[in-house]
């Protein structure tokens, strides 16, 4: 088998059969294949795609690179999920701690954010003490314990991943639908969950721009899943505005515990309880949707949610009196509307880069970020606005520069016309 | 700039700037931008394809990776010539001969054979004594003395060719118009001629396999050579089967001395007068083409052309009485039709591997060849023949293995229907 032959089939929109990506994903991570070929080979498969079957075998073969997680200790069905990665989403904070006072079992494994979007670990990591640096054996245990932990990956999880993205990342490979699949999915499938629920975000702040190739994305993940014989369930969110109103990962927190109090932004808590109730009922632990629904929505009025959330804080290291404290930098610096109107429209993406540049993401992996940094939006889309108004505050540790002031301008349009809002869920696929 | 978004924007489709083509072909040739991400670039152009002007700029950042051949010192319009390679294309040894019997001045820098193509030097290496090592000076002083001079490379022309080459090899690259456009018209304006002409070969044994894609390539390179204040025409020439009959180094010296005494295949004459007409008239040595082709057919009747052959050869060193002995190997084994009928096909490409095969081509650069061996056909297109009748002979210093017959096998093949063949031109495009 030689690589350029490969590369040409796949050039040529001929089908690969297992053998052939797995002498590929093989042969990449021995180092016998070099860089150029990989290269050209995943421009190849950006433009001729890969069907459903050549997705699973890619998925299979990075999978197999490395070493899988085996969650048979932990009784019952475990769940997981996984953004597909947002501006402001700390889905995981609130949906970890919810699903868990329902009985569920999440075992999560989780990354860093990188460049406008965040990363739970970022966030767990803003709260004093907060450890994400778990052995196998406490990760397990913990689950036992209390239903729920979070940690970084441990192992050598999916090498091949590692290796493929970083070189997507500089060779404009990144945008393809069977990359993105066998990406996460390799990682999810990986990590051991029976029920794996999937946020695939849509819109400017996020990969995928429309819902048609959302759709895409979703399907063909549901359909790797199925191939391997898990409940994979897509849940299409928006991401024209970032998720809720606080962005940075202390002021991410601050707003989680307020949803699991039942006072948070409601396009976060309906995702939260949806995506809940769908974790709950195919683990089995609700007869049905709707009634999984009902506990979810009690637990987050009764305390059972935040309660399970402090337990889990405690149990992960995290000083809970720390968390009572407000969110402190040295600058709160409110951004007003220069015109009346209804907001148009909130750029995720350029909220998302105002967060980073405030100290608050990375651009390179080597960055430390300052957790207290980031912007409340006081205002979201379809909400009426007077001159003068606080469309957001900026909190920053370093006075805000110019062009942070401009990617404010351009984030926030507002408009004459009152604007109807969609609902944060516009389609689940499973 | 950043290689990153130059990538994305040829992925896109968008159109590059010349300040963008610049800095990726300065960029690789520093060693500044890395293997994969051209590999990765050179993938995107072979979907997204380069227009007239990206490919002009590719042509002339190329170009100026290196040294040019500076031709002034030669009087008067200098004409050069390039194929795209096929099996049995001794069209150089004679056409040179030809134009600079009328006039006209040919300084030839060539190259040598790899896979089923041969190459000119080969040719001219496998007559004793002939050196295709001049130096500059003695390049340009031969040219003013006699008209004609063909040298291997000397100096560092288009280095960036050489580098992308190398690339495009090994991660399927190869076969894009807009890169063989430029490879070729950067090599060939780094070599200082006002008049080029250029064969493109077409079918089973050359690059384009089709009339389409071999008119494509012509318009772009002859749009180039117009960029740079260039005549270029081009040829579409057939290569469904080998160009006259001989396949090999020196069979096809000999077939090329006897077509320049009047006595050579049709095809091979067509071909050769033709464009010896285009040049001569391109060159302002004769008012119309008619006259052109009627002065060139003189020539090659009246004696001038095979004298021009014998001064070029003894001026490059080659020994004259060398040519009058006959090819000799140790075996001459004749292959015979197995049925009656019509030829209907040679498979050019299946002619140049048996000649490889035999040792008179090179797998890989560092072989040397034997410039005896080869394959001398006895049947073309369209001959009527019975059983037995040989269709070619094979001159071998080996014996000949299963594999060469199983290529010959594969080669021929005969049919009930008389054919008809193609005229060798099948269009001009200037």
């Amino acid at each position: 088998m030689r690589m350029i032959d490969i590369i040409e089939q796949k050039r040529e929109g001929c089908k690969l059969s297992q053998k052939e990506i797995d002498f590929v994903i093989q042969g990449y991570v021995k180092g016998e294949i070099p860089d150029y070929q990989i290269s050209a080979w995943l421009m190849a498969i950006y433009f001729q795609g890969m069907d459903d079957e050549e997705s699973g075998y890619l998925t299979k073969a990075m999978l197999e690179s490395g070493d899988t997680i085996d969650l048979s200790a932990i009784e019952g069905i475990k769940v997981d999920k996984h953004s597909t990665g947002g501006v402001g989403d700390k889905t995981t904070l609130i949906l970890g701690p919810l699903v868990a006072s329902m009985g569920a079992k999440l075992a999560k494994l989780s990354g860093r954010g990188l460049g406008h979007t965040g990363g739970t670990l970022d966030k767990l990591e803003s709260i004093e003490g907060c450890s994400i640096n778990l052995t196998e054996k406490q990760f397990i245990d913990q689950v036992n314990r209390i239903n729920i932990a979070v940690s970084g990956q441990t192992g050598e999880i999916v090498p091949a991943d590692k290796l493929l993205y970083a070189l997507r990342d500089v060779t404009g490979t990144v945008p393809s639908i069977p990359l993105i699949s066998s990406s996460i999915m390799s990682k999810k499938l990986a990590s051991g969950a029976d029920v794996i629920c999937l946020d695939v975000k849509i819109g400017d702040g996020a990969f995928m721009k429309t819902i048609e190739e959302a759709r895409k994305l979703s399907r063909l993940m549901v359909s790797i899943g199925k191939a391997f014989d898990k409940k994979v369930i897509a849940f299409l969110t928006g991401m024209e505005q970032p998720l809720g109103y606080a962005i940075g990962n202390r002021l991410e927190v601050k707003e989680a515990i307020e949803t699991l109090a039942g006072d948070g932004p409601k396009d976060l808590e309906d995702l939260c309880v949806e995506i809940a109730a769908h974790m709950v009922y195919n683990a089995k632990l609700q007869p049905s949707l709707k009634e999984a629904r009902q506990i979810a929505l009690e637990n987050i009025h009764n305390g059972k949610a935040l309660a399970k959330f402090y337990e889990f804080i405690h149990a992960q290291g995290g000083k809970i009196g720390a968390l009572d404290t407000f969110v402190r930098t040295e600058h709160v610096i409110p951004y007003q509307a220069k015109k009346p109107g209804y907001v148009q429209s909130i750029k995720a993406y350029n909220i998302g880069l105002v967060s980073m540049h405030l100290g608050g993401g990375r651009e390179t992996k080597e960055d430390t970020i300052d957790p207290m940094v980031g912007v409340l939006l006081k205002k979201k889309i379809g909400d009426k606005v007077a001159i003068g108004d606080v469309l957001c505050e900026v909190y920053a540790n370093n006075p805000v520069g110019e062009e942070i002031i401009k990617l404010l301008d351009e984030a926030f349009a507002i408009g004459d016309s009152p604007i109807e809002t969609l609902p944060i869920i516009q389609e689940i696929i499973a």
